[in-house]
């Protein structure tokens, strides 16, 4: 069939076999066969290599609007973002440099430098916030999962649009001073500082896991004296 | 094109146009049209809803080596992952019942039938463990969060696949005679039951977040007196 669209189409028979393959097959496989892709392919990219461009208006709504698609249980939606860019983003890192200055006034210059350039180069940095209801019935380990599952589809669906993406935490993430910075509630974190833009190089994979190291069948036998 | 191709092939043109248009653009657009549809079209199956078969034994392998590529700060693994399927998921929700019994005499046969029915239904529960370093340089929230997206995975890989799952908690999550009968390291927790199988109908999505209602743009003015 490759060749036959080829044929029609005036495009290489090779290249159209390579990249329609699978779609010439029935819809199910087709969604099978590409999005445990979107899985097994992507990996962060170090934050130094992400340039501009960012996702355009559309790409990042279209980012976002399925990135905020999570499992929340109580649907408590106990998370929300924060968009740094353009010249705010800059002015975002100078001002981390000025809080970790204030809390170390013997900090090296270098290290306040890293703070600014921290924000200096993805050209989009997205703050993950977690947001926690106390006492609730849905314990805020759940919902603080939730948030982190945002920060991770944020990741996921910038490499399906094409582009790298790193979340990084840092000392900024755990800071009373940050947390005012953003603006953040008494019950709100930042669990993650998500970092996209386009990679101006293909970092390499880190290994993985092996399934064998951490995966096993539970079976009765395993806790003998439970009963 | 899709014309083209009808005439070629002999297939309607519409349902060329509706499954392969995305495929004729350049293998950019292929990987983004395709992969974000895994995150919007994503959602909960209920788990009384979830039959046989579950994934082979290929789909599994493939869906657990994707499922454990999680963002991990240094590399801990700080997760695994326990299968539960066959005569012993059966074993479990019996033994689930019997720890609630022994810790409420008093729980209504319904509550323990609830129990018991709960491992009952999709032919495989991937129970996912957090396992957390203490004292560690990477936070444990950061360690609790990466195990988080193994189990967010899973329920991505198992929909890629074109399966139903849904990731539970309940009681059982946090009971510590559960976590002995699971076999739990003390620094283990259960972060979820995740029940996969095939759906027998087709669940409908629930509401979602609006980005408007969570997503805004930081700016120096959201805390003036920063400085």
């Amino acid at each position: 069939m490759a060749a036959l669209i080829a044929e029609t189409t005036g495009a290489s028979a090779e290249r159209i076999r390579a990249t329609c393959y699978a779609c010439l097959l029935s819809s199910r496989s087709i969604t099978a066969m590409h999005s445990l892709d979107i899985l097994t392919t992507r990996h962060s990219t170090p934050s130094r290599l992400l340039n501009a461009p960012a996702p355009d208006a559309a790409q990042l709504q279209a980012l976002l609007e399925a990135a905020v698609r999570v499992p929340d249980h109580g649907q408590l939606v106990p998370f929300r973002l924060l968009l740094l860019r353009d010249a705010p983003r800059i002015t975002f890192g100078e001002r981390i440099a000025e809080i970790h200055q204030r809390s170390d006034p013997a900090a090296p210059e270098k290290a306040l430098q890293k703070d600014r350039d921290r924000f200096n180069q993805a050209p989009l940095v997205i703050v993950v916030i977690a947001r926690l209801t106390a006492g609730h019935k849905v314990p805020e380990q759940e919902q603080l999962l939730s948030a982190g599952c945002v920060a991770y589809n944020i990741l996921l669906g910038a490499h399906a649009l094409g582009f790298g993406a790193q979340w990084l935490t840092g000392w900024a993430a755990y800071d009373a001073d940050v947390a005012t910075l953003l603006g953040l509630a008494v019950n709100e974190k930042a669990i993650g500082f998500v970092h996209i833009g386009t990679a101006q190089e293909t970092a390499a994979d880190r290994a993985r896991p092996t399934l064998a190291s951490i995966c096993g069948e539970w079976n009765p036998a395993i806790n003998p004296h439970a009963n």
